[in-house]
């Protein structure tokens, strides 16, 4: 599908010069996505679907491990449902599209193109759980939801967007509080170690939080421009969906109780988040476990000398397929080596094998990667075992590339001043101190744009004043502009 | 989930009695779906949400292996799209739901909900598609679509449901002929081979073809009531579609010409078919392949040897889990055997494995087939061989009982008059001799609500004369009611 264009390389903006820009060049250059005639709504394309799928297997492997399982709940959601729990209509109605015509007909209650489903769910819940034997009840869906959101940005905020939801309901408010946990220590191994984006655990403040939850738990990871972007959230919804749709179960005691219930979720914004992680200059780097393609293969060398190599190539390419490596070969010879590197490097394939005649003679290929561009040249019966290797090695590298980096772009801030001075000039996370009022809150936002991202579960300091009202400090917070 | 009832298999009505409350009581006491506020929506529970996602493994492996790549594309259209192509737009327009507001704004231009994507996928692809290069294009989308229909019947006809829809564009009318053919093979082979249902294929006529197709292909099953079920469709789009969204390309020879296009799709309505084909007056009757659990452990005999019953069906569970079974225990103390055996037939659980203190004794274990009721004693050592084979001869004995059955309903009729009467006495498929008219066709939808499923590649008789009007016979037709 791609054009050939030999000068595209040189059309990514710098990161340095614009970063946005640099982000809507890679992806559309690399042939992640397209745009739609629907506002906000892109075309997931093979490359960024396979991403996904590779996401939803990782995950659901985990979600099942736990006892969870899969179940799919109506894309409509009755008007009246949004009535039923106030914090939640309030979050969501603004951004809610309408059917309000069907077959020809107006519809007597209009009905919202679901933005998460707690309010269906709580409604089948409803019925469906009768006695504390039913309890826990652990189900996970994989949909597509709408939100129609003023600004949007391929991949990060789209108006509709893939993801999962899970929905939990349990007898005791401390299980349902340890399958919040649960959830957020998967997303947080699925994050780091999937997809190479270190993150930070902490717990939303009551501003930031899900809206008609009790508790909001994120995890927060550092994009190259010092942006944060919410990577995953879990809730604990305690009773308030149990009572807004009734779910009561007679327990063991033979009383009639209310479900605690929890929810979370990862989306389609993590593809945006691990391109702004680790792209570069010359486009995506991305992780070996979650790219679609691990190794490709560039038979190099004269005309005359072509046969044999690409002999050798073709039969090196089903060696690690079979081996099950993600491998993919490019012999086409009406377009130069050169080209090719350049437009690999682009779309962020890890590792790049070039075989020549030379190398046949050494009984040898050359493995380059894409995350350090070092070169190695590898005897051709160690590739089975080093190829591997060298894979898990750049996905270890690029994790610990990016924690640097966030390191490296992470302050304390004691006063506003500093913290704004941190936000504007240097970019990155800035640790403050908090009173715990929404107002001191309301006041960075203010003064920087900056919100808070969370509270973290481990600080690297604990500031003792409020840096808006240097009032005794309750928490110590992350504060960043955020996607 | 499942509330405990005793008598819940009695509440089954009998399928000789009423087909269609059959249907509605299995599937809901199957606890495979329930019903949503939302006119026409189900919710899919996790036993049939899992029956859906191994169609999808099963599926999604031959199309990867066939060059297909999977996709995303938006759930809106714009009502403009549907304009651009007369007869899809005239097939569809009544069965669209329209959001007219979204984000507290009535919208410019009214969107539909995709019914099927060709109109959205079309305009995407005039801009992908340049050169002779980029084709053939093969694209999947796994997605859910609505269509407001006036009659629904949960999984056959809902008005969402969850489908995969392949789009390719190709050069030449013989290269996408042979894509449509291409995957009608894949349907029929997974359809049969997998879901163990029979199917017909054939070729639709004019008046039931695709709107928007220049030929449609179908496979046919037959349900236990004898009425047809359409299990999948492939069409042959010809230009319709490249010329109404402007798809073209440059050819070697340096001419922009249009390019023809297929689409091909099946639907959770499959999960329907299965349902029908294979259940009985127990309940459901899964075919191995498909089944969530292939196997279930029930440990038997008296409380006191219950200990080491349980410890060897422990092992057991184990051991059949390591060996790729997918199996299930039960080893409650609270409810019978008996009840047990009746709850997991209803669920059509393909083989029950029973173990009690003589078994123990004598190393072996009883099977119990779901298909055909026939219990054998297999010794534990061998158990790891004969079970697979079990479910193997299961899967085979399920396809050819549904084969016999519909050959013992399927007649020929050389009259109008022969035709009603089959039809509404014998139930089941009539193939009768067919002219080619659109009246000939309608006379007998007229006369018993029978419509033509399809045109069989491969029929069993060729009358000479036109069931309606004894013209000469163009072709033979397969009349069924159908769903
Ligand atoms: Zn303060
Ligand atoms: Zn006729």
């Amino acid at each position: 599908m791609a054009k050939e264009n030999k000068a595209f390389v040189k059309e990514i903006t710098p990161q340095s010069e614009d970063f946005s820009r640099w982000y809507l060049d890679v992806i559309q250059k690399a042939d992640l996505m397209d745009y739609s005639p629907v506002r906000g709504c892109i075309v997931f394309k093979p490359d960024a679907y396979e991403m996904w799928e590779a996401c939803q297997r990782e995950l659901d492997k985990e979600f099942k491990r736990t006892g969870h399982r899969n179940a799919y709940f109506p894309l409509f959601i009755p008007e009246s449902f949004f009535q039923k729990e106030k914090e939640h209509v309030e979050g969501f109605n603004p951004e809610l599209p309408w059917v309000t015509e069907a077959g020809g007909d107006k519809l007597e209650e209009r009905l919202a193109i679901r933005p998460t489903s707690e309010t269906m769910i709580g409604h089948m819940y409803a019925q469906w759980i009768q006695s504390y034997r039913d309890l826990p009840l652990l189900l996970n869906q994989w949909a597509n939801v709408v939100r129609w959101e003023k600004r949007t940005l391929p991949f990060l905020r789209t108006s509709e967007f893939l993801w999962q939801e899970g929905h939990t309901a349990h007898a005791s408010e401390e299980e349902a509080r340890q399958e919040t946990m649960q959830m957020l220590d998967i997303y947080t191994k699925f994050v780091e170690e999937f997809l190479a984006v270190p993150v930070i655990r902490g717990q939303k403040t009551p501003s930031e939080k899900f809206a008609g939850a009790v508790d909001t738990y994120s995890i927060e990871a550092m994009m190259k421009d010092g942006k944060a972007l919410q990577a995953g959230t879990s809730h604990f919804l305690g009773q308030n969906f149990a009572k807004g749709f009734d779910i009561q179960y007679l327990d063991k005691d033979n009383q009639l109780k209310y479900v605690y219930t929890t929810s979370w979720g990862i989306s389609t914004r993590l593809l945006g988040a691990l391109i702004m992680v680790h792209g570069d200059d010359r486009g995506l780097v991305l992780p070996p476990k979650v790219a679609p393609t691990q190794v490709v293969i560039i038979p190099i060398g004269p005309q005359k000398a072509r046969a044999a190599v690409v002999e050798a190539a073709d039969s090196l390419f089903a060696q690690l397929r079979d081996a099950g490596i993600r491998v993919r070969m490019d012999a086409r010879d009406d377009v130069s080596p050169g080209w090719k590197f350049n437009e690999y490097e682009m779309r962020g394939i890890p590792v790049r094998l070039e075989i020549g005649p030379r190398d046949l003679e050494n009984r040898q290929v050359v493995l380059v990667r894409r995350d350090t561009g070092e070169k190695t040249f590898v005897p051709l019966d160690e590739l089975n075992t080093a190829l591997p290797k060298l894979l898990d090695d750049i996905q270890v590298n690029m994790f610990e590339t990016a924690k640097k980096f966030r390191e490296e772009h992470s302050y304390v801030a004691n006063t506003l001043d500093e913290l704004v001075g941190y936000i504007n000039d240097q970019r990155g996370f800035v640790l403050a101190g908090w009173c715990g009022s929404a107002e001191c809150e309301k006041a960075v936002k203010d003064a920087c744009s900056a919100t808070s991202r969370n509270i973290p579960f481990e600080a690297p300091a604990q500031p003792a004043h409020c840096v808006n009202c240097q009032q005794p400090a309750k928490h110590a917070v992350w504060f960043a502009k955020s996607y």
